[in-house]
């Protein structure tokens, strides 16, 4: 299989520039993909690489900088993320202080169509207070969301499949690892085929002590407009569903239909688990539009992610219109609370733990119609839990 | 009028290197005026970018990396600005961590002849506890003097007036913008005439959400010698003088006066209302040498800046031997103490707040006298309230 | 003596890359040495400078980027440093926060051979309360052995000696200073002989204030296989000999003797008065491998480097295997209880602190055994004093 090293830092190999296609590659050309990786220049994006992946018909731009997020992508004509009110993004991590404002930092530079959090932590910042060497009382905050989108990745290579359907992959190592704490390097595999509407996400997480690593990860997928409007729906395979704090009781009512945009709309978020097929826990999750003309949708497997979390949060246009469909590990509440309940995930010495998403761009009534359809087959194994209310052992009462 | 875009990187436009003058273009060039950008390499200043703008008789090194701050200065032959400890700058944003000591890390770069604080807050850092949403409580340190100062331009273009007086102007935009906080644009335009000893700063602070943003904005304008001596002055038409702190009470029997450099010495600050003419307030406030030969002059209007801030920080000329003359939105108090004094300025959805401020430098005693005589009519509105001890609204009662 | 500037920056002076050799000189080039230098591209390294420097036996790469540290070395094929948790680095400054995790930010670029500690403090995080000018409490959090291993040098350059021997010398200046604070420019002197085994290190720390500055620093050189193995011993004249805390107590029996690697080890740490020769209380401390036929030796004067620690830590050979000697004007105490004890180093207005450490690889059971004798030599002044618990007024009892 034909491969391309963009970056391996520790070998000392880098690209400054990079471009293939079909055609270079001697392969049928019939749809016209292409990688193009360059150097962002100016501004807070000065110094961060862009790789831009399309297919012919889904592309996607990947930021090995900024822990191999997606930051925005386009299918069949359509914006394929959101617009954040960080503009001038992708914003390098360096001028990016995740301990801002009391562990908000994290926000400076969100604007992503897909950011993963964790590795330690994700969901809300909360603070630790330990004593000291010298006996004095010492605050930690660990901050929204965790560091793994803010570290660039060390390694990031192109494979294209000679053979059909000519698969093409981009690989790309991150590593959060230092003395004393988790060791653990994410091995993302990012696949799709020429002309698919599909883009497969293959993460493992490799433990690299030679004791036990623990780890969390949340896959924050961000979509607006146009699939996200007015009358908007988000339908999954529902098994349990609660709101996350008082303000999401607030709308437990219609937790799965949208509003349209108002400024000053203070966010609203839901945990769910979900139903899954087989022993793997194979579900699906999409946002579809009011009418059912156009949705996005990811499939997953519960026994790899566990938690669901919708993040509603129909402000104003400029202000970041915009849902969350976010599969993960855990539920995004302090770790010490997830931890608990057994919601963090334990690497034994040697071992990984892996995840795999697929997102998949939606066209047309029917097809529309048809993930529905399969959304209401998983649902026939039972009636939906909704508690109006957080509750155990999910989020903490209040 | 012919205007050159230098950085744009929203779309992706950069140039590395970039000069013009007056010759360039085929206008008069009797005043050999120029315009150059480059970017600084090795140590905290790699990587910053610096436009040299100089008008053929009053020279300023402009930093779009930090912010649009003007780094230092030349009239004449004369230095503008000041020494700071800091001696390998202008120091890169992404080499500062804000958070540092306590949220006073802001003056690990600081060494400019002006630069803007703000735009959540500006003075001394602060804390604020709120509780997670784990329940426990989390310390919120808002650092010293915000973060505008420390966030680069997205946008930088250079624009000449092709007719007399043939103004080059300086445009630079800097957005302080996140989800859920502040999404403020700051639109910059710093113009000065071929030949001219002035510098015109007009900042237009543009809410980008489609609810009320809040901000504050103070000038931190520092200057040491040859206009700060043992025996300089500050003028300014005062209607209120008060001291900060018990510290600034010690001196508020020569407040208007400088003291030679003396190693050690403890900042003292002062606040002020000032005299103004007519709806718009036009002001001004002066700090001149000992015998009254060459001094700068600032103007600016009390409807847009105001609150004014004097701050005498003559140590040891190592160590800092500088002023601020810092005329501003507000007082440079904690952010809850100003917002309940009704000084946080609050910009419709849509809306904007100006500001505007000319540096004049002045040379010649009859030239110093004049401004002083200037002064000296507006300050025949009333005699200067002088406060012996900090006293609200305008400070904290200690 | 030929010179060669790298690194300017306040004279605008920078080389993208440099190399040079015996041959280009014209000096005698039976010993084939060479420095270089270049700057790393991609990941968490991307925009670090990187100095080759090998004098034909001993290698050692010096990074101006994070302060003059030594990443790692080799010597006759020998590999001098560790290998680090860290994997990926040498890690930019600018993508390590060390406010994260409560102070321990460093930890997440931590990788060297031998990185400086100070200058306003060294040793574990601790955190100062301070009332802001509000009057609210602010928490300032003093992290993990301060910044000086995190500031790029401003100043570098290349002497070489065109008479014998040859020495050849990388200078570097990298200063801690800022407004109302410490301001300390430490001038770096490194220094080797062709084809020798040693390397010395000259540090100078100036005052560059007109007032009086403090500073601590500590020298954290680690090394791990092949000089440490289990059974490896640590060597060195003691006068006095404590364990910081309980966990170092527990190996008090057996603290100069190392175990094998042991996943999940928690570190043990001592600190060591040592005898010296003569005013300057000349002295060297070595880690020798299980069979004293190799060794790294390190000498410098307690009147310089007054405080001694040993870090052992004998994790899993991929956690960091690793041990510390670690000579310091100081114990790594938090900043106030060094204080207290005349442990911290003021320097007067126009004055300097010097240290001086040289690093000898010992090859062969003749030389160490050599070695030993010296040590034993200088143990003769008396017989360590072995505390079990940690005592005054050398740590916190606890």
């Amino acid at each position: 299989m034909p491969s391309f090293t963009l970056t391996d830092a520790v070998r000392d190999h880098w690209l400054d520039n990079f471009s293939i296609s079909a055609s270079d590659l001697g392969l049928p050309s019939s749809v016209p993909w292409s990688v193009t990786k360059r150097t962002l220049r100016g501004g807070r994006r000065d110094g961060v690489d862009l790789i831009q992946l399309n297919n012919g018909a889904l592309s996607v731009a990947i930021v090995p900088t900024r822990g191999m997020s997606f930051w925005r992508g386009e299918y069949q004509g359509h914006f394929v993320g959101w617009k954040s009110p960080v503009t001038d993004g992708p914003v390098h991590p360096s001028l990016v202080n995740l301990q801002n404002a009391g562990g908000l930092g994290w926000l400076e530079g969100y604007d992503e169509m897909l950011v993963r959090c964790g590795l330690e932590n994700n969901g809300a910042p909360y603070t630790e207070v330990v004593k000291g060497a010298d006996g004095t009382e010492r605050h930690i905050t660990h901050g929204l969301h965790g560091k793994i989108g803010y570290i660039p990745a060390h390694f990031v290579a192109v494979h294209v499949n000679p053979q059909p359907p000519y698969e093409i992959t981009i690989e790309g190592h991150v590593d959060e690892a230092k003395l004393f704490h988790t060791q653990v390097r994410m091995v993302t595999k990012i696949t799709t085929v020429p002309g698919s509407n599909k883009l497969h996400v293959r993460d493992e997480f490799i433990n690299l002590k030679e004791a036990p690593s623990e780890m969390q990860v949340l896959y924050h997928w961000n979509f607006g407009p146009p699939y996200l409007e007015e009358g908007s729906r988000f339908v999954a395979p529902m098994k349990t569903v609660l709101p996350r704090d008082p303000r999401g009781a607030e709308g437990i009512g219609h937790f799965d239909v949208y509003g349209a945009p108002e400024p000053g709309y203070a966010e609203q978020v839901y945990y769910f688990e979900l139903h899954g097929e087989g022993a793997e826990g194979k579900t699906l999750a999409m946002l579809r539009d009011r009418k059912g003309n156009r949705g996005v949708l990811l499939r997953f497997s519960t026994s790899q992610l566990r938690g669901f979390t919708l993040w509603k949060n129909t402000s104003g246009l400029k202000e970041g219109y915009v849902t969350g469909l976010e599969p993960a590990t855990n539920f995004p509440n302090a770790r010490p609370f997830e931890k608990a309940r057994g919601r963090v995930v334990a690497i034994p010495p040697g071992g990984s733990h892996v995840t795999e998403t697929t997102l998949e761009l939606i066209e047309g009534a029917e097809a529309v119609a048809k993930v529905e359809a399969e959304i209401k087959g998983l649902q026939a194994k039972g009636a939906p839990t909704i508690h109006p209310k957080p509750v155990e052992p999910f989020a903490p009462q209040v």
